[in-house]
């Protein structure tokens, strides 16, 4: 269960790694976190909720990975592909694994060798950070380095594997998301929608659901990011849900937009607003355009907003490179997963905010979420 | 909604977090983390989900903390008792509120002065690495240094409104598992129980499920940590389901076991061993008793294993200080929230663990946590 996807799969991320790894003149990758880790490992576990432990997977420059993990993990790892697991009791107050990883580290960087850790946006370093003055202290002749972006290029365009996970979650959200007038109706709390939302994403076959937000507010909400009040769905209310499920460790990341009665003229022109910018950039979502370019396709229809980017990748993360901004100058390729989400301000505190998913391929973009009509549905 | 307890308790907070810098000569507190930014200024969000933006809110030694924040959360952050909001429109890659948050750190720490992470087991720092380092050389006359443990000791010992919601988790958790005998029996798939009992702890009230973990298998289970398989049920089998589910913001963190059938009398008897450790440690669970005390009392009952710990703190985050190992001299204090957390081993890959949650008073522990019954459910 924990290799979800084929041992050819992992054979090539390696591959793919350390030939990035060998123009970049690293001598191994230390990673530590679940994305990362996974993406070489394949293992899967919600366990990550739980601070408490580091853990560790050395990719040299050569031959294969090394996990450096608590106990508690060696028979789930067991199960996959990494046939070199070393393990200690964690918590260990005196020396939390780094001993082990530097040993690790000893064997597979020579002295004057670079260790490189993605140290770019949207990551960070999973491990105390005393820990991590202490390893280095115990490799005083190796060199700490940012990895030059390796975990960043190499996650960014999917395998055939991976979009078809990420396509199964969009489909079960989509099957929720058609339900949702079941589940809310004016009256009903915004607490209880949430929960019978997720309860619905459940039964259509998420695997788990980390992420959902949303609001419901007269004529457009105040941000995107709050969790539910238990304010009642009132006529007139925007309800809007935002969803990243998971099935099989990926995510999907798309929103739907319920008008609670018959919307107003502004709310109707709003939405078919957001869907119209949503399709002109799938128009333009072509291999050899740049993240920046679908930015300013959706930005010339939507107008200002506080919201930061328009869209962004999408795997076995909720948000992952690149970012739908100016500054992202990303030439998209084939086997990049995005998310196109547009907003627009329809007033003070009143937004609206759309979102669906896309594969480019080299013919073009395809859909992976099911595209929302122009017309806002009525709850 | 933000803001879940009342302003006191944030002063307090507050309060007992700038006496605890003061005795180590602290200037100010950084904090970069969920729960760490969620103790001082009460924000709520499931965006922690997107690892893409960072997120800083700023201690000084006397004052209000200052939050700096990318401009998605000002909306959110404005609602609770934090004044001093500055924001910047991330995902910025010249510079992702480094330079805001510098000045910030600026005005707060005079020349000489030290700035605190918490750097310590179960930590880390949410920023990108080479942000980190760009915002000390931006401030090469202020001193880095770890926190002394401040946020540990802070957010070890609850206030009365802590403990209430967290009893409010365990209350569901606990209606949820009464109901386990409704989804899960011979012949259906482990990952339907998985959904179904995700279902069952929102319909009982839960806010989001974020952990799910457990087995069914003949005998006894080899880890705690996997994910679902689809093999069915089978009559023999030990099921373990293993839940933190949130509701406002606060985690339970506790299992049940159930037989699949009647219980060979193996299973039967490690399922009342782990029950009599538990109510052992219980019995010791007093102010002045240790962490590790907690630990030597269930040991000398269920014998060696591999887990690594027998239980440790709750509250916002799944897992969280003290840890119940030989190692952690912790004091036990009234307000502390912890999970007792057993295991035995009764043959080559096949444990059973069993976990309470419980609160230390001033005159003894309190369950929250509805504890089980010597006897292993049969399903």
């Amino acid at each position: 269960m924990t290799l979800l996807l084929p041992p050819t799969e992992y054979h090539a991320r390696r591959d793919r790694l350390q030939a990035l790894m060998a123009t970049r003149g690293l001598d191994a990758l230390l990673l530590t976190t679940d994305s990362d880790i996974r993406h070489v490992t394949g293992f899967l576990t919600r366990f990550w909720e739980s601070p408490t432990r580091p853990w560790f997977i050395v990719v040299p420059a050569s031959g294969n990975p090394v996990a450096v993990i608590p106990s508690i993990g060696a028979h789930l790892m067991g199960q996959g592909w990494i046939a070199d697991i070393r393990t200690w009791s964690s918590p260990d107050y005196e020396d939390d694994g780094v001993s082990l990883l530097a040993a690790a580290l000893a064997e597979t960087v020579p002295p004057g060798g670079a260790i490189a850790a993605p140290d770019h946006d949207g990551t960070h370093l999973r491990m105390p950070l005393a820990d991590w003055a202490r390893l280095q202290a115990l490799l005083p002749d190796r060199r700490f380095a940012g990895d030059g972006g390796t975990m960043r290029i190499a996650r960014m365009v999917k395998s055939e594997a991976e979009i078809a996970l990420i396509r199964q979650s969009c489909a079960i959200a989509g099957r929720a998301f058609a339900r949702v007038s079941e589940i809310a109706a004016e009256g009903v709390p915004l607490e209880t929608v949430f929960r019978r939302f997720q309860a619905l994403c459940l039964e259509e076959g998420a695997d788990w659901v980390p992420y959902v937000a949303g609001a419901s507010a007269p004529g457009g909400y105040g941000d995107v990011i709050s969790p539910a009040t238990d304010v009642p769905l009132a006529r007139g209310d925007v309800l809007m849900l935002d969803t990243g499920l998971i099935r099989q460790g990926y995510f999907c990341d798309f929103d739907r937009n319920y008008s609670v009665g018959q919307p107003s003229a502004e709310v109707a022109r709003g939405h078919a607003t957001l869907v119209e910018a949503t399709q002109a950039a799938f128009d333009a979502a072509r291999p050899g355009a740049t993240a920046a370019d679908l930015f300013h396709v959706m930005a010339r229809i939507v107008g200002e907003t506080d919201a930061g980017r328009l869209g962004h990748g999408l795997g076995m993360q909720l948000t992952e490179p690149p970012s739908l901004i100016p500054a992202d100058q990303t030439v998209l390729e084939p086997g990049m997963v995005l998310t196109l989400e547009p907003a627009v301000t329809l007033g003070p505190g009143r937004i609206l905010v759309h979102e669906e998913n896309i594969v480019i391929r080299e013919t073009g973009p395809e859909w992976l979420s099911p595209p929302a009509p122009l017309e806002i549905p009525v709850i």
